[in-house]
């Protein structure tokens, strides 16, 4: 029997989940793994609070936790610098860390991975919650050859849109009962414009491509413009609008991208609902595998940190390191997609020959179209259409053009919504 | 850089796989890993075939794989005893096995793991293919305490019952177009009828659970007898038939079976569709997670292979041995499920009303119901009926009392048919 023992940074809701699960299944993993879980220290720059510490020491100077009786330093706390300055002085002395800060890897992964290359760092909780998807990514899966990973990685965004989706909910009705439920944050920006999905694909990315990580090489967009009608009118042509992230390789390069998009409704990351998350992996031997799981929460988040803590003890491992060579990111422009386009316009004839010419114009194929007769007493009506695969200049130029003409038309009834399709094929 | 020699016993699909994968990934599996897979031996029984060894020398005589340059076995041959033989002599030789083998661990796997405790075997590819459910038990999960473990698991039988499904095909047919694509064997009657699914449920359970493989308590019921009427019922009450295979804890005890199951149509589980196949583990930290994809095939089983030749490549672990205490399993007769009746019958008054009070009279409740008029011209009509919850020995009882009773008013016309419920709550 070994015995591990840990510093835990931190007294949320990730930190007094480690807390649990240790008081809970400690004797189970001792059985399972041979290796004994002991908290030594924890640290957390506000007061102790009413948790039981397992016998650990406390103290508010996170310093503390670099001692001679930590083995292995986890990093619960959050936020950049003072997160990055505890994991460089832990990595400093030995110690190998463990952490579920998404935005700290993303940002400074490339840094804290080259530093002290023999000294290991874990993230697993970092992305998806309680899904191991980095350990099938870098362990199960490591003889693949990556081609694609599609994922709904943020759970408030796929809370609020399944809220529109099931209950007709519009936006902010859904947002409001996420954030009364605690799915959403007081002010919700980081989650609803896609930076905290962001933050996940890079490393995902990073990961599966061998690739640093480069989360400015990523575009974001988020869901607030997505309505109602958008939703059921993509139902009606077979898909469901999700907020994800996708990250392919293209030829030699690499292509990154976080936003909504129709998914064909059959496929299985399509009814991934709530704030569950789900990862779907495509490479060359495994072919298309799925993972999905809670995406946030405490307890979910610590069973990753501790799967972490385990296999560190288990393995003595040094760091990965793999020879991470950077690749070109295909900008956003030259991103080849479906599109769905919602048009509102004023019922008028010629309206709708004048959308098709447009699209012909710009040599861009209508895949399926929908125009519904106006509803009784009203003059508007929306055009909707399916594109073939487009370069996303070329469509953007086009909808410019459309903007353009349906305004001397003077038919224009509010902005054209574009979503991207993905038909993870 | 660390060299690590294989040798592969078997010229299958998945030794081919393999073979493809070191040959097209080798050197990324080196730059991730720092790893070089190197294949020395490679043995079958049969003629060498038109296949690159990657300089490996061949021999047919299995023994030869027990050499001084072979680090690694892998035991890639399927069958019982030349397979286990070959194990035992590398592991007797301080040589770790790497087996995509299912029968072989769940029948003599408990022997195999408690002799030589110091030399690993690691199984991944035995269960489910390309997809790492070993590892999130194993690893990933390490910290949890397992509830349920919920699974698609044979892909005959999945592809079989979404053909019926989805293209509205009569199980004969379906089974002989899985035929023709190679997805069912000429003799199917291993995976149709739940042997397959029975030797990967008891792997499955014995990890979660922390017990030793038992595959005789696993209860053990096919596909043959599901018929397009059943599935359509079912769409029709919400659900989707599957073949599972279902192992939970309940008190202190295990309940282990396979057989035909609905599930919520809405359950992620219930969408994997064709030869995909999925497992749901059901824990106290991590809660819901599932993990899908291609259940057998070569490349992806040999994705699973070389996962678990890279894990014990890095770690040098020496086998996981975790205490596995013995558990009771529940008979079949005291298992809880809610069912689905199908009682063809002769449409006459009074038959709906002895469908009831016979159910009744057990203390079975009815949940839904289906009686639809008779087809023109017939005088035959389905009654269907969901119960609540109730032991099957009970369930069972109540079905024979029907059957006689509906034998003494002349109006059975077939047997009833039953199939079990899985709420996956």
């Amino acid at each position: 029997m070994k015995q591990v023992r840990l510093g835990i940074a931190g007294l949320g809701t990730v930190a007094q989940g480690v807390l649990s699960i240790i008081s809970m299944n400690g004797g189970k993993i001792r059985d399972r793994s041979g290796i004994e879980l002991k908290v030594t220290r924890v640290s957390s720059r506000t007061a102790k609070p009413e948790v039981d510490l397992l016998g650990a020491k406390f103290s508010q100077d996170l310093s503390d936790l670099v001692a001679d009786d930590v083995d292995i330093v986890l990093e619960l706390i959050g936020g950049e610098d003072v997160a990055r300055n505890l994991i460089e002085a832990a990595l400093d002395a030995n110690k190998p860390v463990v952490t579920a800060n998404k935005a700290l890897i993303a940002t400074y992964g490339n840094d804290l991975l080259s530093s002290n290359v023999n000294v290991p760092i874990k993230f697993e909780a970092a992305v998806a919650g309680a899904i191991p998807i980095i350990q099938a990514i870098q362990d199960a899966l490591i003889c693949n050859d990556f081609h694609q990973v599609v994922g709904i990685i943020n759970g408030t965004c796929n809370y609020i849109l399944t809220a529109m989706e099931e209950e007709d909910q519009p936006f902010a009705t859904a947002l409001s009962n996420a954030q009364a439920l605690g799915y959403a944050e007081a002010d919700p920006t980081f989650d609803i414009e896609g930076v905290d999905a962001a933050h996940k694909l890079t490393i995902l990315a990073g990961l599966a491509f061998d690739t640093p990580f480069e989360l400015e090489q990523v575009y974001v967009e988020g869901i607030t413009k997505i309505t109602a009608l958008d939703i059921e009118y993509a139902a009606e042509l077979g898909y469901r609008i999700k907020h994800v992230g996708v990250a392919k390789v293209v030829g030699a390069e690499v292509e990154a991208r976080v936003h909504p998009a129709l998914l064909p409704s059959g496929a299985l990351l399509a009814n991934v609902n709530g704030v569950a998350n789900a990862v779907v992996v495509r490479s060359d031997a495994a072919g298309q595998t799925l993972f999905s799981g809670p995406g946030a929460g405490g307890m979910a988040t610590a069973s990753s940190v501790l799967g972490d803590v385990v296999a560190l003890a288990r393995s003595g491992e040094s760091r990965d390191g793999g020879a991470r060579s950077k690749t070109r990111y295909i900008e956003i422009g030259e991103v080849i997609c479906s599109n769905y386009l919602r048009i509102p316009v004023r019922d008028k004839p010629g309206v709708f020959a004048q959308v098709a010419n447009t699209m012909s114009e710009h040599d861009i194929s209508i895949e399926a179209a929908i125009q519904k007769e106006p509803v009784a007493g009203s003059a508007f009506v929306d055009i909707v259409i399916v594109t073939h695969a487009v370069a996303e200049s070329v469509m953007e130029r086009a909808v410019a053009t459309l903007r353009e003409k349906l305004g001397e038309l003077e038919v224009s009834q509010g902005d054209i919504s574009r979503i991207r399709i993905e038909t993870l094929e």
